[in-house]
């Protein structure tokens, strides 16, 4: 059985989600929690070779259903290798993207079928679910203004932008919010929404409250 | 509609496909017949990037159900990208190696339910089937030794050994075997098992004339 806690922060492109997971990051291992920082696509050294064949090159490289099957093949090298274990050591995980991202891209964001989503879930991840998951929302065109600011200057490995998805149609990142939305509205257990368009520190505070209140943690270490 | 006709060379390492497909084509040229060679994985640029990482490296590099969604993203792109294109235009497809190797090495080798490969392979395929199936059948032994001189000379671009799969286990190659042998009997309408442990010019032209039988190529042009 897992130890640790599952946590994972979901959204579009530029939400935060990475600034935030640093953040909560610090302040758990004040509080002597070990964490575990990782990200989706990607995340295992095989997952993150997965991960640049999806996020370079033109947004029609690879069609819908191809790119689904990569991110389900990453993803289930990077449970298997990195997720499982750690959660088995106690450590807390902190995953930049997990499954959610998969639902609203691929499913909402480009209309492959959401139970064969679910099922090749199933198939990847047995029953692994987050203990918790973040969703940080914010309007596209906020969103892609700050990811266009951070996709010039961050490149790839190979020198190649990260920015495939960031260069989908507005209609396509329309799709991709209201279907966050809702995946978090069907899984309310465990999702918890927040406006990103509020300030760093305060979008970190609520997550941090939320956070002490759904695992139990109180005050300093 | 396809209007040329699509055939597959299935078998374990080192039966013969790629020469005797090679063999094929030439005959079939010499008939007039436009042929498109290809192979799986790979065959498209894409799905090439995605064999490199299926066919080099340790046996362990990915599991069995990571290994069989990237054998179907790389399908996918082979299929929309160079199949179907090559049918469209009246050429004769022909692929060393296709769906009944997932089934083959994933389904009856690593014991992935066939039943969600069956599934995978609808989701990548739709309705595109091939016309005919040579499955070149040959003992493991026989064709590893085959293989083994073979990959002791082939290297992948980046100067990796292409024989992840040549060094499975030999329990694994038997299942392997009776899996192809087993695809072949249940898809009876399409599939012709050819022993390949005759020489290649008498497996040739016992391909020949079951090619010719069923699709009515008579005489030399």
């Amino acid at each position: 059985m897992a130890k640790g806690k599952f946590i994972t922060f979901e959204g579009g492109e530029g939400t935060g989600k990475t600034t935030q997971i640093g953040l909560l990051s610090d302040y758990l291992r004040n509080r002597g929690i070990e964490t575990k920082l990782t990200r989706e696509p990607g995340g295992s050294p095989g997952a993150e070779e997965i991960r640049a064949l999806l996020v370079a090159g033109g947004t029609d490289r690879w069609d819908a259903v191809t790119e689904t099957l990569l991110h389900f093949a990453a993803r289930r090298d990077h449970i298997n290798r990195i997720i499982l274990p750690a959660l088995r050591k106690g450590k807390w995980v902190l995953s930049d993207r997990f499954f959610d991202s998969t639902m609203a891209y691929q499913g909402y964001g480009h209309r492959i079928s959401k139970k064969l989503i679910d099922e090749l879930y199933r198939f990847v991840a047995g029953n692994l679910e987050p203990d918790m998951t973040i969703l940080l929302d914010l309007a596209p065109k906020d969103g892609l203004i700050r990811a266009n600011n951070r996709a010039s200057r961050e490149l790839s490995e190979d020198g190649k932008k990260e920015d495939r998805y960031e260069r989908m149609s507005s209609n396509f990142h329309n799709r991709l919010r209201k279907g966050f939305l809702q995946i978090a509205r069907n899984s309310d257990k465990r999702s918890f929404i927040i406006d990103s368009k509020k300030n760093i520190k305060t979008i970190q505070s609520e997550i941090r409250i939320l956070v002490c209140e759904r695992f139990g943690i109180h005050g300093r270490k």
